[in-house]
């Protein structure tokens, strides 16, 4: 069977009604949304249809929106919405030979360069992964722009080069493609700049209509609560966890979700090129503090999801003998000149853009790091120019921080708590008063934090 | 003192902000009542003027509108919101010599002409009434229509003609100033198109705003609730008013709230013409059912408000005395008169637009009238074309439907139900099917229901 992408079937829940969508349609479930009624699949799949064909205006649907946001939504209307959303554009489909094919997402936040090390140490073990990755948009970064670091690297490859790359390297990581979902692109970029992106049953349609409309046999998605994440609390992340597994099985998408803090950075470099250098750093076998952990659960339950019975001791020993036997790096090389990047940055990380100034930030008293603000973290990055404040932004691939202290570290004062990379094209003082106040120093001993919260 | 329209100063509140109001502050707000915060009065004053100088965009302010009504308002809440509408334009003022000047407000309904009957009454019992109306909107009739059946009456008058039409007949009806209130006006529009019209603080808000920047010394307000009501049920409308009264407080505006119920239409007459006919008939002391009674509970209200001793049973003897005694209707004509209108409608209602066709809408078996759907019938004079749909349909002011029976007549088989006023321009029996669906006949004997519940 050869693989294609299938344009889908108008959804018969719409069909029967007129093209036009009526004004009062729209009206009447915005106000039953208001009122704490439950929508139809039909309405919902009508609301989503009639904005992304432009027969609905920004305003109303900014409306239904924020009704959802403060109403919420029950189960069959979270599927409803996430069918709806897969409705609005194409479904990938693979061929036997290259399944099982395993997707990875993780909710986002600061310093995660995750899929760098996950995707070709999963790859290695035999297990293809597909991954679509999206840009970083305020303080969170985007597993695209740390890909742009790399020099040639293309994420726009179109479904051959996809399944050219897959068969070649068992690993592909793309950009978001305008013909899969369009809908959720459409009304995340409305909720962007209509307060309704916190609002779980919308986070769990749009992330899970992306993963269920890839196409693949399973996904584990990374929920990550704490400063630096869309959601705040363990209590949240894990309902909004286990409201994607539920999404996921009504589709038939088997999914697990690990819970993991993002209190803090992810590992210690923050910014682009920074932490490419930092995945493949984890890839040669260092242990990078607070990110290796999270790497090796994650490919364990990729593996797992991949092969149902396998025990996750067995996937255990896969993922390190993956690493230290080289061969997860070998699939990154493969897989970074496969998608025309130049991959001997993976010998060499010094090609990657490197900042024109290193800043060291001492520590101002001696005592144990009890505290290093994720959130205060990726949002001076942000400011040096490692990210954008609007989509059409530039970003400085080699500008970041990078932590000399984690959380439970000591550290005496006139120590390094951070580096700052960057042009220097700001008050110096001003920039390191603020990667200061990122870290909370405690003058009695602190256990340092785990990662990983656990596996739902 | 000569009276002049003061432009009323910017607030402090906002006046400490730059000129440009910063997306995240919007966003901030959205996010604070979507999450069930209280707002602060400047964070409310940023967001009314943001939007009515066109800095925020309409879908913004769709998103702030609906978390405003999902998740309600306190009364300082309300308070800022209704100041920051008055702000957004010019407060009328007035000579001590027009004073007390009382104003008369209804939340809208079927067949409710009480302004063309307590304006006039109240004026000649020596108090002056001024009327800022609106027009009608889907199944709901508004006073400016019905004022526009006459012909030549001219309802845009400037400041200086509404003095010299109150000064001469102590009354005077104006349609909209968009001088007044712009904010309110930007914001109902909106509100209008994006399920926000039903929330309590909304409509408070908006209702208040305009009775407070109009510059009277008291205002009377007539909250209706049931099927032909912006409010459904009786505690909501209880709820509704109180707020009124407490904002009113707020800002020195004495006001007095009647509740009063529009389950079933206001009198017999629903449409322009035909309720002009119907109010001079009460004026000419007639008792038309269901609304002489609250057209005087109305009149005692304003003039109690007026003049603060003033005992309930001196203020109805003056009502009653002002129609027999003929000077109520005396007024009436001279303010159409001074209003550019043709007087000699008072002494001959023919000279009113009539309709090219009556028909008589039989009951299909006898019984007692238990219920006449006030929406029902308002829908079908819509249809027929009293009313419009959309801001820019013309009105037929000749056109609607008159009760022949109300809830508590009896009547028998063949026996007719109402008259349909119409052009004949669609299926009559579709017509009358509908007028007949509006009426349920019990098989036993009802109770008339009384129109009005209380008073606040």
């Amino acid at each position: 069977m050869e693989s294609f992408m299938s344009t889908s079937l108008a959804s018969e829940a719409c069909a029967s009604h007129p093209p036009h969508v009526e004004a009062g349609d729209v009206l009447s479930a915005i106000a039953a949304k208001r009122d704490g009624a439950s929508l139809s699949a039909q309405s919902i799949e009508c609301v989503v249809r009639g904005y992304t064909e432009g027969r609905i205006p920004d305003y109303q649907m900014a409306a239904w929106l924020m009704a959802v946001a403060c109403r919420g939504m029950n189960d069959a209307e979270t599927t409803a919405l996430t069918k709806a959303y897969i409705d609005s554009g194409v479904r990938l489909e693979f061929a036997d030979h290259r399944r099982p094919l395993i997707d990875k997402h993780s909710t986002g936040g600061v310093g995660d360069k995750t899929t760098l090390f996950v995707a070709p140490v999963v790859a290695a073990c035999g297990v293809s992964v597909m991954k679509i990755s999206g840009r970083g948009l305020d303080f969170a970064g985007g597993t695209v722009d740390k890909l742009e670091s790399i020099p040639g690297l293309r994420i726009d490859l179109d479904h051959e080069q996809i399944l050219e790359v897959l068969d070649r390297t068992r690993m592909v990581v793309v950009g978001q493609n305008t013909r899969l979902v369009p809908a959720d692109g459409a009304t995340y970029a409305l909720r962007d700049v209509t307060g309704s992106v916190e609002s779980l049953p919308l986070i769990a349609a749009s992330v899970m209509s992306k993963k269920i409309a890839a196409g693949t046999d399973g996904a584990v998605i990374d929920v990550k609560y704490g400063s630096g994440a869309l959601v705040g609390d363990i209590a949240r992340a894990e309902e909004l966890g286990r409201l994607m597994i539920r999404i996921g099985s009504a589709f038939g998408l088997p999914c697990r979700v690990v819970l993991s803090d993002m209190g803090q950075p992810l590992g210690r470099a923050v910014g682009n090129a920074l932490e490419v250098k930092e995945a493949l750093s984890a890839l040669r076998g260092d242990q990078v503090p607070g990110f290796t952990e999270l790497g090796h659960v994650l490919a364990v339950e990729m593996l797992c999801l991949a092969e149902p019975g396998l025990m996750r001791q067995a996937a255990e020993a896969r993922v390190r003998d993956a690493v230290s036997s080289g061969r997860a790096l070998a699939v990154f090389r493969a897989w970074v000149a496969g998608q025309g990047g130049d991959a001997r940055v993976v010998g060499n990380p010094d090609l990657l853009p490197t900042a024109t100034r290193v800043d060291v930030v001492p520590a101002s008293w001696s005592g144990w790091i009890s505290d290093v603000d994720a959130r205060a973290v990726g949002k001076l990055a942000l400011r040096l120019g490692a990210g954008r404040l609007r989509q059409e932004d530039r970003v400085d691939h080699a500008v970041g921080v990078v932590l000399r202290r984690r959380v439970g570290d000591e550290v005496r004062q006139g120590e390094p708590l951070a580096e700052v990379h960057w042009r220097g094209d700001a008050d110096p003082e001003a920039v390191s008063a603020e990667a200061t106040a990122a870290f909370t120093i405690d003058s009695r001993p602190v256990e340092p934090r785990s990662g990983v919260h656990s596996v739902l």
